[in-house]
């Protein structure tokens, strides 16, 4: 990182040895998994020194936010709707996170068979290790797992957290409840914020996180070349830092890396055999720097052309209607928008599996990979939804489970490598 | 069992071979864990009956039910309610199991890192064993638990389920919602059943099930004494029992015992030594014939004077007022009293430490036993919240994760016997 942001860490409360020993894990992996790769777009530049500068830059500019009265508020979830939050001058990043740690001090206050997305967000608030956590005036959880659900009654012990209740069905009053729910959710942001929200800034809002999208749906739309102008590993990235980055320049930078790959794909360039057999990539999400399964399947000589998954096209692929005209209408089109995420907490989920039909024909798969955590029961389950669904279309599927830990890495890749021949003969 | 019920299973297209199987297990665990209690009291012979007819009079009273034109309605879970589904004519079993069964063909459909409830009635579904799921109608699964949500998909697979929501928070809007979910059920009741639900029947259904709850309150009102009229293991088996047995039967069978029951108390007739400690069982429910805990617990000198769980208190605590006019009124009751149940679904969940307190007091234990069933989200982190209120209240506690298998049952009695000894001293 360019800076000494040490006292900047020190005034957020951080532990900064554990923190120091957390930083020293992440340039090894990424030189290994990102830097290493043959025939990278240029403007990927941006994203690198994002990382570089993960808990550095990023976390200067929320603290300049914050002294300048704005709030910062955080999400473990796609399902926190980044429009109102930002229509109230408040910035949304995502706590997701993708690494062990802080195991020690968080096997006290959770048990051990639970998935490693939620045991990491915990540990890193035990362990004090996480700036943008730290830097957080609300935390905004949900209820679209049991794990997290009751996970954050024990976070709240340590940070404030309001919960949005999601709904399990997708039936008219489950639309209705949830738009209630995000009425309240609304007041409760203007309580936070002090400030109150208007159709003009929510207008705004709206349009700035519809930019994003359009964005993110810019580069996907370049996927379904044969020829790859992107790895679906920096694809992945990309759809990593789009939730804690800021929006504007993210957009921005997005767009300028299109029109670089629009020249690339004009001039035949890419970063794939054309015969690398191409995946989809579905399940639970992987927040960073989970890269391993994605970093197994490109190093085996396939491509991944789609994430079917929270950190992927759920993210950005509905758009929210922009000519609401008053507050209530345009919450209504946010709520009508993020309803519409196939999450496997919905039940029936058959939305998911329908997509992910279109999708491997939009992209030309060959193959998908259902990837869920460990412990992870909505996902473990409609596993077998996925299975039967892909198998009534006769497109070929591997199942995985797995964590954030490294031991299973080389029978993960004897089983990734085995699916990859399989769908080449 | 008394006739020769094999025509009537076969009819019901059991694999005979199997269920033979698995008849076979129950009478030599039955006769350890509940025979050989020392000073039991004389009514529980019925209790036995019930057992010893667990596959046979109850399914042939179930089959002639059916004869008539009545349907039978299978649930997993206390927040089915069973007035609505009397009131229509129908007869509600519980279908929750606690055994190990088809695991080979379950493994099939669900992942191996899920708890042992919902992988037993999946196996029983699959290894066609139960005469009671193959009795029903129809099966009303509901939302308290990710790993059910889910499973209930896959059930609807070989079996018609309707579905309750059941919302994750108690507010205002949650218990209204609630209310149009059981609008919604009373409905879908009616039309499988071809009958109209009026204030008459549903009043008189709502009488029948609240004699059982008093029937129920009053033999667990006998357990604050000192002297235990009757032991724990028979208190739970009786609770088991109420989820599936004929109600008006049951309820007088209920109140025989307890006239009894209340004969020993004036006798100063108990089934334990004056200083034997008192537990109070907490968790994930016990189904018929989990009584593993229970039979460790009081096999080490301690007695159990209260199970708060769904085979237990949160059955019959909490009466439906019986004065409404309207079928509206009745349902609004109704839906006010199951969602009282403290259920591990419900974030936050304080009425469940909170009664625990409550609890400790009244039946004046020495100790509480929180036992949850092993990859159970909800309540094995619901433990981390009663845990930290039993330590403010200075109730000593003991964690359990267990299983159905046997495998840890020498480990379970050292940790159970060590708290026993602990609280005594």
């Amino acid at each position: 990182m360019g800076n000494d942001y040490r006292p900047m860490w020190e005034s957020l409360g951080l532990d900064l040895e554990a923190h120091d020993q957390l930083l020293n894990v992440l340039p090894p992996t990424y030189g290994d998994v990102y830097l290493k790769q043959e025939n990278r777009p240029d403007k990927m530049e941006y994203f690198d020194f994002v990382i570089n500068e993960i808990h550095g830059l990023r976390i200067q500019e929320l603290q300049e936010h914050k002294a300048k009265g704005g709030k910062v508020v955080g999400a473990y979830c796609v399902f926190v709707p980044e429009e109102i939050v930002r229509a109230a001058g408040g910035i949304l990043v995502g706590l997701c996170s993708g690494v062990e740690i802080g195991s020690a001090q968080t096997e006290k206050v959770l048990p051990k068979n639970i998935c490693s997305l939620i045991k990491s967000f915990m540990g890193f608030k035990l362990a004090r290790v996480c700036p943008y956590l730290e830097s957080c005036d609300l935390i905004v959880g949900e209820t679209t797992c049991d794990g997290k659900k009751k996970a954050f009654e024990i976070l709240n012990d340590y940070v404030p957290v309001h919960v949005l209740e999601i709904p399990q069905m997708r039936r008219e009053k489950d639309r209705q409840f949830w738009f209630g729910e995000l009425q309240d959710f609304l007041k409760t942001i203007e309580e936070y914020t002090g400030k109150k929200i208007t159709p003009e800034s929510l207008r705004r809002s709206i349009k700035e996180v519809n930019a994003k999208r359009r964005a993110l749906l810019r580069l996907n739309e370049l996927r379904k070349n044969g020829l790859l102008p992107i790895s679906g590993k920096d694809s992945l990235l990309i759809e990593q830092i789009a939730m804690y980055d800021d929006v504007d320049r993210f957009t921005s930078q997005v767009n300028g890396l299109c029109e670089e790959l629009e020249r690339r794909v004009g001039e035949g360039k890419g970063v794939n055999k054309p015969d690398a057999p191409r995946i989809i990539l579905t399940g639970t999400p992987m927040a960073i720097p989970n890269w391993k399964v994605s970093h197994l399947i490109e190093s085996s000589g396939a491509v991944i052309v789609a994430e079917e998954m929270c950190t992927g096209l759920r993210y950005f692929e509905n758009l929210v209607p922009e000519e609401g005209e008053s507050v209530d209408q345009m919450l209504r089109f946010i709520a009508d928008r993020y309803i519409k995420t196939n999450c496997a907490c919905f039940t029936p989920n058959e939305g998911r599996t329908e997509e992910l039909v279109r999708l491997a024909k939009d992209y030309k798969a060959n193959g998908v990979i259902n990837c869920s955590l460990i412990f992870c029961d909505p996902y473990m389950i409609e596993a077998n939804r996925v299975e039967n669904t892909l198998k009534d279309h006769g497109i070929p599927l591997l199942r995985i489970e797995t964590d954030y830990g490294q031991e299973d890495s080389g029978q993960l890749k004897t089983r990734i490598e085995a699916f990859i021949e399989m769908i080449k003969g």
